[in-house]
């Protein structure tokens, strides 16, 4: 490592070319960095919410990467990007960091289009290994000699693709592909399973140190040996470590170097086992143990709180609105309601208890509840499994994870009509997530998958209604989605339905026609438009899926229909609606309101209105469509 | 194990309750079975077709198990479920056998409704372990005391899944669960991946054996040993095991008890294993070395081949028709050609090589060749790394086996907007493999990703401008679907188009759209229409997505527009014609010919006839529909 002439002089971060001046600091100026970067992340995500636990814990470790790789010839992947704040400032984002999340600014996640040094985006877990056993066979079919450098958590390992991409990295071994496992002990949830029992025993180890030691005590023994000769210990080290332990690790097995546990706190030892890593050109998993949260007593005390949180107040670390009702504690809630008359009912989370309302289940009812860590796929099956033996399984899970498991749902589940109930959580827009997170998947998924039930609740209490009817009316696959949030204080209860209802108040030439979340809106642009004198109907549907035909016949009367649907718009409900009306003969004025294509960040609000869906808008889009066609 | 008193005597199958009368038989009487359920499955698939390598390697380990456990009180999973042919053949449907794979007769797969000993469908890889923690953790909730058997070839552990259920199974140690590997050193192509190097060493070691043999010494050494205390033998072995090898097994690390290598073929040693692994009450996994082909030689020598086999002479173990040119070599030997032009492209198989034709790209190019094993998901985001590099993956995969994948296209490819290509084989109706591989849902998963561009060619030659275009002209996700077989030789080519293409002959009130193989059939029943005097057009897409939306006035021209699809019908390209058509403001009359639901195992050609796709099923439609509106 070259180190400045000044070593001493104390720099900030602003007065620094990022990432290149790095690698001219001194280990004591970049620990000075460290604390002005955690300052820097504890302030912006108190005032934008968002990751912080885990970024918290890899200050030192991003900083060692920068300074021991050249980015972006090698490229850093990270997994589940959420982890990446720290790469974001140290690669020329500092400026734009206060935007992060908001609406223009920039993402919490990896965004190519954002920085050369963001080379793959990522969202979803477990994806990291793939991309860059990807870019490293890419890097040997081109003759590049860069590193392929892969970040994973310890929760990310528990999801299969990171097996998969294990198997396939391994059976190569000559590329430059390095997998960093950041192990902080605790994925999103407490780390389940027996990956994580087997880390922890590794972590207990002192196998690199070890190995380490011997070597240069090894060396020590003959002090003829130079610097030349030194430069090729790590090689040395290679072979020797083979032979120096009997028990393999199971990275080991998979064919890769294993080097570690490291602390990943400490800069000098991190460096120092990257460096080693670098000399194998061959595939190498360093396991660097880290803190997270480290550095901010509530995220190191509440790591699981302090995941993903909303603005909070940085002297007591108390969130800026407390944590209250909403869908998800609802939906927690009326499940151990039910469970408490029904011992059938089993709920399952793939590492989300406390995102989905599931812990109250979980303290109620442990014996029954499966926490089976970022494995979406396996709990399908596993549902599946439990199902063909009578239990009714609910597993809750966030609609843009549901995508890991269609197969899962086809085949596992859907094929042998098998009962088995999805609450699919963060349905529609999510907000400052962004594109990775959006919600506007579940509709096409699973309206593809034959003999499945959708429901569509816009309230708590249709909810409860629709997840009663799930387990007690329904056969097969029966889902309920409902967004993110809290229920819209302003709604109608009086519309409450398990069908679908119509809100008719004098004849009316357009109907609207909508579900879930967007009926508030809807309901709300009609009083609107009332106003105006425009008069409208409702058409509020709650089982949004399979679509009741008879339904056709009925609205075919109305001139005009539009439907607002918050999923995306290939493959919607609106979409069928259009093509029954084509079968029913409908010559009238069809049109949809959908998402499509990719959604920023931004407030959920803000991308409501962005595509039309606020009251506002809604209203505004009627208005227009009826002059259009010379009414009002 | 009890005897029977006329142990001597030879048995046949027909002769027996079964599975019951199997456990009062002698190993000689079992050996002659087996020799019995050989001959059977050899004749029976050389006259259907069919898996017939995999299931010659099992048969001695389905005597084992239907002799140790107590169907369907204990259950038995079968892993791709093709496996499980003597396990039919031992449950009662010995008389049936022979119309297996046949329209109306038993499924090649488990079917729950086809017998009780079917516990769970599988048609897709990886299922097992996590279906089987299911029901061992129903039978603990309902207080059961049997168990949950997984059977499991070590290709189908190449699958992310097994390792999610591994990782689940073993962290709750308190449940009758048993994984039995069924080693045959040879997944659907030959294993790959750092798994199968692993597998093979433990192949080679005697773990087990030596194990067993240790405590059985050890015990001679004390003569008062009697029978009680042998009967806890096990437990003794189970706690000594761990004492005794330092070298822990993956398996192990993940949690399980580890038995094995045993002889797959040795029913005393199975019948021993087995009976060990059920004395221990929590996860075991037992690794059977088996002989794929076992018992013909044929197969034996060429197990891949034999894997999923058409008819063949049973004497000389030719095929009935010899191997020629399908829709997949066509592919395959027309990416060969552009590679040798454009060292960008690479080709990416799922364990498929033979299957989607890759066979000549392996061998011209090894280095851009990668078949990555039984993993759909590594495969894709894989192909996403390759891509951000600027190569151009290609990644041929049946259309039942990308559903694996879905996540991955959206998050990995489609949301950088990464130049990925698909070759979707097998796409629609794939005939005797029934439900769980028709290949019907990926028009609904590809549609609903945005940017998605999809061709679907009616002949050989729009298969390779298909290709070419997807390489070259278009960007970002980009899939061609092809079906399983060959091109009709009746077609007329002269229609070739890479977009689509109106066969139009004099003014029609009638327009049939359809696309892909069934062209050919529409374009007979155009044929027949016309004989009969009724004029119809024609639409051909050949580029089915996006839809070009000028189209839609030109069609809206027409009385009547019938839309034939080889998809699932809801998310399909009719149904947005449909919903374009609405939104047009069409008033004719629009209809669509559909799959809908799950499909079970016939011809193809009998499946498209049922499902109204025949040339003369659509003449027959088009006729009534036109009757039926007063018209002729």
């Amino acid at each position: 490592m070259k180190e400045s002439i000044n070593s001493e002089m104390k720099v900030s971060l602003d007065s620094l070319r990022l990432p290149e001046d790095l690698k001219n600091l001194s280990l004591k100026q970049c620990a000075g960095l460290c604390g002005e970067i955690r300052n820097l992340l504890i302030t912006t995500v108190s005032k934008n919410g968002g990751h912080l636990a885990s970024n918290l814990g890899v200050v030192e470790l991003t900083m060692a990467i920068h300074r021991n790789f050249n980015s972006p010839e090698d490229r850093i992947v990270w997994d589940v990007g959420h982890q990446s704040y720290t790469h974001k400032i140290l690669t020329g984002r500092l400026d734009k960091f206060q935007s992060i999340r908001r609406r223009g600014g920039i993402s919490g996640f990896p965004k190519p289009d954002e920085s050369e040094h963001d080379v793959f985006i990522s969202g979803h877990s477990s994806t990291s290994v793939s991309v860059a056993c990807g870019i490293a066979e890419a890097m040997k079919l081109q003759g590049k000699d860069n590193y392929a450098v892969a970040v994973i958590g310890d929760g990310a390992m528990t999801g299969g693709m990171f097996y998969e991409a294990l198997n396939n990295c391994g059976r190569d071994k000559n590329k430059n592909l390095i997998v960093i496992l950041n192990d902080n002990n605790m994925s999103i949830s407490k780390s389940v399973g027996s990956l994580a029992k087997y880390l922890t025993s590794l972590r207990n180890t002192e196998k690199y140190l070890n190995t380490k030691r011997a070597v240069e005590n090894g060396l020590d023994k003959f002090p003829l040996v130079g610097k030349p000769i030194r430069k090729s210990i790590s090689n040395i080290k290679s072979s020797m470590k083979y032979k120096m332990f009997e028990q393999s690790t199971l990275f080991e097995d998979m064919g890769f170097v294993y080097l570690g546990p490291v602390n990943g706190h400490d800069l000098r030892e991190l460096e120092e086992v990257i460096h080693m890593a670098k000399s194998y050109h061959r595939p190498v998993i360093i396991h660097a143990k880290t803190i997270k949260g480290k550095g901010y007593l509530p995220a190191e005390k509440n790591p699981g709180e302090y995941h993903g949180i909303a603005k909070f107040d940085i002297e007591t670390g108390n969130p800026e609105v407390s944590v209250c009702e909403c869908y998800s504690t609802v939906f927690g809630k009326e499940l151990v309601r039910l469970a408490e008359k029904d011992d059938r009912l089993t709920a399952i989370t793939a590492a989300m208890k406390y995102g989905t309302g599931l812990q109250f289940f979980h303290f109620k009812y442990p014996e029954r509840f499966f926490d089976v860590g970022i494995a979406e796929q396996h709990a399908v099956t596993f549902a599946g499994g439990l199902a063909s033996m009578g239990q009714i399984p609910v597993f809750a899970v966030y609609s843009t994870f549901l995508q890991r498991a269609y197969d899962q749902l086809v085949h596992d589940v859907s094929i042998g009509n098998l009962h088995v109930i999805l609450g699919i959580d963060r349905a529609g827009i999510v907000g400052e997530d962004g594109e990775t997170h959006q919600g506007l998947l579940d509709v096409p998924m699973l309206t593809s998958i034959p003999n499945t039930t959708i429901y569509s609740p816009s309230c708590y209490d249709e909810l409860k209604m629709c997840l009663n009817k799930a387990i007690y009316a329904n056969k097969g696959l029966v889902a309920i989605r409902y967004p993110r949030g809290s229920e819209d204080v302003a709604f109608n209860k009086s519309v409450i339905s398990t069908e679908y209802l119509f809100v008719k108040e004098k004849p009316a030439d357009t109907l609207m026609i909508t579900y879930g979340r967007l009926y508030n809106e809807v309901y709300k642009a009609h009083g609107l438009l009332n106003a105006d004198g425009i008069s409208c109907d409702i058409l509020k549907l709650t089982k949004i899926y399979p679509i009741n035909r008879s339904i056709i016949a009925e609205i075919a009367e109305y001139k005009r229909i539009v439907f607002f649907e918050e999923s995306m718009g290939e493959g919607s409900i609106s979409e069928k609606f259009g093509d029954l009306l084509a079968e029913y003969g409908y010559s009238g004025d069809y049109s949809r309101i959908t998402a499509n294509g990719y959604i920023k960040q931004a407030s959920v609000k803000q991308i409501l209105s962005d595509l039309g869906m606020s009251c506002d808008k809604i209203a505004d889009y009627i208005r227009k469509r009826s002059v259009m066609y010379g009414e009002t």
